[in-house]
Parts: C-alpha cells; sequence; structure tokens
C-alpha cells in the first residue's frame, strides 16, 4: 500500500509499504475513507533529525472495516468507523476514569497518512458510524478522531460552564474546535488569541465574542482591557510552545485554570509563587482521552448542530500529502484532509 | 507592645514596639490571646538577608477584640475571634469565587506574633468564635487561621473524596492537617510521606493508613509498591521544595491531581509532556483562602470530632519566641503556640 513517511525535517515522502496485517485477535484492519495532518505533525516537520528509515506518520483516520481479529466484539466488517488517535480497551481502570490515553493496554497510532491501518483494541478504539462513505459529515466525523475532542478535553478540564470566561489561544484547528466546544459548554465570553484572519473569521462562526491578534505582552494587554484589567476564568492553550504558557499566565484570572491541550515543546517552565501559586492557579490538560468524548459529541455532528468539519479547508490525495504539510507548515491551510 | 521582628537568618527578637491603633474605619485590634510560630517562618529564618530593620514576623492568630472602626458590622468589643492569615472584605468577585487570598483589598498578616494586631477589613477577616479564652478548644481554634484551613485547602483543591487514594507530603503541621483533611472528605487510602515519628504517629492518629519514611527514588518506589504499582490520584503537597514537587510527580497516578499548599521555593519546574502534560496529571493549589473554610470546619472543633490543635506540642511566652524558632527549625517541635 502507499503510505507516508518521514525522513527529517521538512522531508515526507509517500511510498510502497507491505499491507498490515492482523497480528492479535484484538486487532482490526481499518481501509482509509480519510485522514489527516495535525498540527502536531508539524513539530518533528520542524525538528526531526534525518535518518535513512522513514517514520510512520499520521494518527487520524475515519474508514471501513476490512478484517477483524476473532475476539473483537461489537463490530462488523463494512462498518464506518473513526478510530481516536489513542487505541484503548477502554475497559480498564485508567479507562473508566477517563484517561484512556492512558490505558494499561493502550498506545498511539502512527501510521495512518496511508491506504490501510492496523487497529489494535480495535473493540475499545472503532466507533461505529451511522453513515455511509460518502455522507458530507465525514470530514466533521474525522475530527472526532482527535482535534474536536482535543478541543473539547482542553474545555472539559477547563471546567467551562456559563459562568466562566474563556481565553483560547492558537487559531489552529484545536484552538478553534476549543472555541466551538467553550461555546458548546455555555462560556458567554470567548477570547480567540490568533492573528490569521480566515482562522479567526471560523473562531467566530464557532462562538468566539473576541480576537486578539497581537501576541506577548501587548496581547495580554488586550484580553485584560476586554476583562476588565482581571483576564478570563479558563484558559485553552492550544499552542504547545513555551511563549503560548507564558500567554496563557499573562491573561488568567486569579483562582483560574489553564488546560493546555497543545503538545509543550518544553520541559521547565514557571510554577512558583509568582506564577501559578500565588494566585491559587489551576494547570491541567494533557493529551485528550478523546475517545471519553466521542459517544457525547457524536449526536450534534450528525444532526448537524455544528460543523466541526469545517477546520478542514483543502483536501489531497495520499500521494499529495508533501504539499499538504508545506501547505500546513506556511499557514496557507488550516488542516488538511487526505483522500487516500 | 512587646512583639516579634526577624533581622536576618536565625535572628530573631522581640522588642517594645508602637501599640497598633485603628488607621481606618473598616479596622479592628485584637489583643492576641494566641499565636504560633509557622512552618513558612522558617523560609525566611533560613534565607532572609541580615537587616538593621527588624521584620515584624506572625500571621496567625486568635484574640479579643479592643476597639473597632466605626464602618465594622457584626462583631462587637470583648468578642474572641480568630482571623485568617489573609485579611479580605469577603465580599469582592474573588472572595466570591473562594479566592479570598486574591481579595481585591485584601492582603496578607504579618505582625500577628505580638500583644495586639491591626486588623484591616475587620468584619471580613475575623470570625467570631462561641467560646472563652480559656477553654481548651483554643489551640484547635487557632489552627483554624491557618494550617487547618491551608491542610483543607490542598484536599478540596484536589478534589479528595471517597474513591480518590491520597499521598501527603511533608509531616509538618499542614501535612498532619491535610491527612485529617483528606480523612474528613472520606478518603479510605493516606499515605503519608514524613519521617519525623513523633509526626507520623499524630499523622497515623489523624487517619493515615500508610507512612513512608524514605525519600527520594526510594520513596517514590514506596508508594508504588504500597498502591500496585500506580501511585495515588491525588498528592497534597505540604513542604514547598522543588524535591516535594518532584516527588509528587513520582507518586501520582495518571489522571491524577497534585495539589501544592507549601510555599514553592522555587520557580521554574518540569511541566513537560514526561511530567504532567503526557499522563493528564492536573497541578493545583495556593495560599489557601482559609475564610472560606472556617464556618464549614468550625462545627467538628467545637464538638471535639476533630483535634486539629495536637499539632502544637510546644506552648512558649512572646518573650521565647526566638527559642520556639530554634525548636521548629531543629525539629524538636511540630509547631510552637505563643502566648503573649
Amino acid at each position: 500500500m502507499r503510505a507516508t513517511l518521514m525522513y527529517g525535517a521538512g522531508d515526507v515522502r509517500v511510498e510502497n509499504v507491505p499491507d498490515p496485517v492482523l497480528r492479535e485477535p484484538t486487532d482490526g484492519i481499518v481501509r482509509v475513507v480519510r485522514t489527516c495532518i495535525c498540527g502536531s505533525d508539524l513539530h518533528p516537520y520542524h525538528t526531526m533529525p534525518a535518518s535513512e528509515n522513514g517514520s510512520p506518520m499520521g494518527h487520524e483516520f475515519l474508514g471501513v472495516i476490512e478484517d477483524l481479529g476473532a475476539e473483537v466484539t461489537g463490530l462488523t466488517k463494512g462498518d464506518l468507523v473513526v478510530a481516536s488517535f489513542a487505541f484503548q480497551d477502554n475497559t480498564c481502570d485508567f479507562c473508566r476514569e477517563g484517561v484512556q490515553t492512558s490505558c494499561r493496554r493502550g498506545g498511539f497510532f502512527s501510521t495512518a497518512q496511508a491506504e490501510f491501518v492496523r487497529v489494535p483494541l480495535a473493540a475499545g478504539t472503532l466507533v461505529k458510524l451511522p453513515v455511509g462513505e460518502d455522507s458530507p459529515l465525514v470530514p466533521s466525523l474525522l475530527t472526532l478522531a482527535d482535534v474536536y475532542g482535543t478541543g473539547y478535553h482542553a474545555a472539559k478540564r477547563a471546567n467551562v460552564n456559563p459562568r466562566t470566561t474563556v481565553t483560547v489561544i492558537g487559531d489552529g484547528a484545536v484552538g478553534l474546535l476549543a472555541v466551538l466546544s467553550a461555546k458548546q459548554l455555555g462560556a458567554e465570553q470567548i477570547i480567540l488569541m490568533g492573528r490569521h484572519k480566515a482562522r479567526t473569521d471560523l473562531g467566530r462562526e464557532y462562538g468566539a465574542t473576541d480576537v486578539v491578534a497581537e501576541r506577548g505582552e501587548e496581547g495580554i494587554a488586550k484580553v485584560r482591557e476586554l476583562t476588565g484589567g482581571d483576564g478570563t476564568h479558563t484558559v485553552l492553550e492550544a499552542v504547545g510552545y513555551k511563549e503560548a504558557y507564558e500567554q496563557a499566565l499573562g491573561v488568567v484570572r486569579p483562582g483560574g485554570v489553564i488546560s493546555r491541550v497543545g503538545v509543550p515543546q518544553y520541559d521547565e517552565a514557571p510554577i512558583g509563587f509568582s506564577s501559578l501559586f500565588g494566585p491559587n492557579l489551576t494547570l491541567t490538560g494533557g493529551p485528550a482521552p478523546v475517545r471519553a468524548y466521542i459517544d457525547q459529541l457524536l449526536p450534534d455532528v450528525l444532526d448537524g448542530t455544528v460543523n466541526p468539519g469545517k477546520v478542514f479547508d483543502r483536501t489531497v490525495s495520499l500521494d499529495e500529502v508533501p504539499d499538504g504539510y508545506r501547505a500546513m507548515d506556511r499557514r496557507e491551510a488550516i488542516k488538511v484532509l487526505i483522500r487516500p
């Protein structure tokens, strides 16, 4: 089959690799109908050391079950399914506590930008969709694999509700869907920090009440101006750079919550008296256990109440994936859909 | 009056200073019946640069109202009262949101190890006690000023409940009262990390089910052994050193909460993928808004259900306060009560 491999920073290739096969009786094989490129794929795209061995890429996919191991229950060959970007049994104690990303048997996908994917723990990972593979809902349904659930995780972990004001840092797909999630959870003031007009316009459509294009101290001052000087109760950080964390510290209200879903590109950062501790701030977040949210988010997608698939503003074939990475890297596309 | 001043590390003196007077119509003056030395007073005791001007010390006190400004409501001269270690109006939006330590008009006491204290915002800060100043409950009631409310804050912020396992790091008064608080909130497994037997024995009396005397990697291994390898859902960190934070990271279960109430003696620390983010940990805590908890904690103190005052294992006069600091610094006393 054709599959995407990264050989180093900026070096993405689509090559022939062996088709995946069932290895465990709990596996499934999915023919990919749609996959996509994630903002987090840009981190290795910027930093991966060159290597002779390509690393397979991709963790978001929706497709049709081609084959199933003998122990997989609740699914049938031919089902259209979406997978969470992490696989899990969805039955262990961590899964039951809502941290499926820490499942005792789980792991993360990294081979989804391809024609077929082997799915470990298929019964706990694949969710059957009640539409056909040609449904116009497919892009929105694909966001349940990661970006929508990740934006929702940020908002849930921050306990966004009708009494909380919200700042969202980052106008990538996750930031935009954090806006949508905050709106769904009832927030009345949602300030989106981002400087790409096409993106922030979609953010406004999703529910942002204010857009702040400035960054750093200037951006912080702007958010404070919009909030009577105090900042917002919650900050949803969907970038991952240390500057974004510092920005979050600057715009959060005393007693508030910073909820991170951008994968941190740093290790140490300020958490002492003058940053987190003194104002009783809470820092939360992590890789989203999106499996925990799919059932809950699905109905509004199916009935068209929300349209998270609008974050896809470019579609490429599998062989065009390298162009897709370039477009996202240059901010020419918010998120690139791949049609294998 | 006599008052405690610190002139530098290890240099505590008791001297004559002017009696405090009402400055604002919202002030009160309290004659101190009992005050005490706090674990956090040991931080300047170790690090304060020598100075010709002494800094007044102390933030915990219980006493009798001597004088009241014209605008103070709800209190009467002669009332026995306990003060929260921070003063607040207890009416602003931050106070209503439960972060009284961020009150718009508030601040922190620093003159309590003395015969009299001026109390700003007396109506929001002093809580009338239904006992006399000779009541044997006085030491327990004094803990409501800081250490009991601080331990309780750690447990509340961590959302300790009957389904959460708990590790408490630190066997000082706050750590011991975090154990008591976790027990009150229903925790069934409470592991106390501390190595002073007199203290950990009191911890067991307060509800600790296990005591781990080891520190660092060895201590982490021990806690993991006690928890099936996984660590506890919540970690209440009542020390403030970076080593304690690192220990917390080592013993917290994926998806869990680290709740800090030890004043951090560090600024930057690990919060990246391999520490906080990957396992979806939450970091919370801060200076406890103890005013928020006094009404709630008071009944169990008054009826003897709990006896937080047992953390006081030495009593000194005001002139003996320097000895009290030495005893706490040498771990000869858990917490020193001062009878001016």
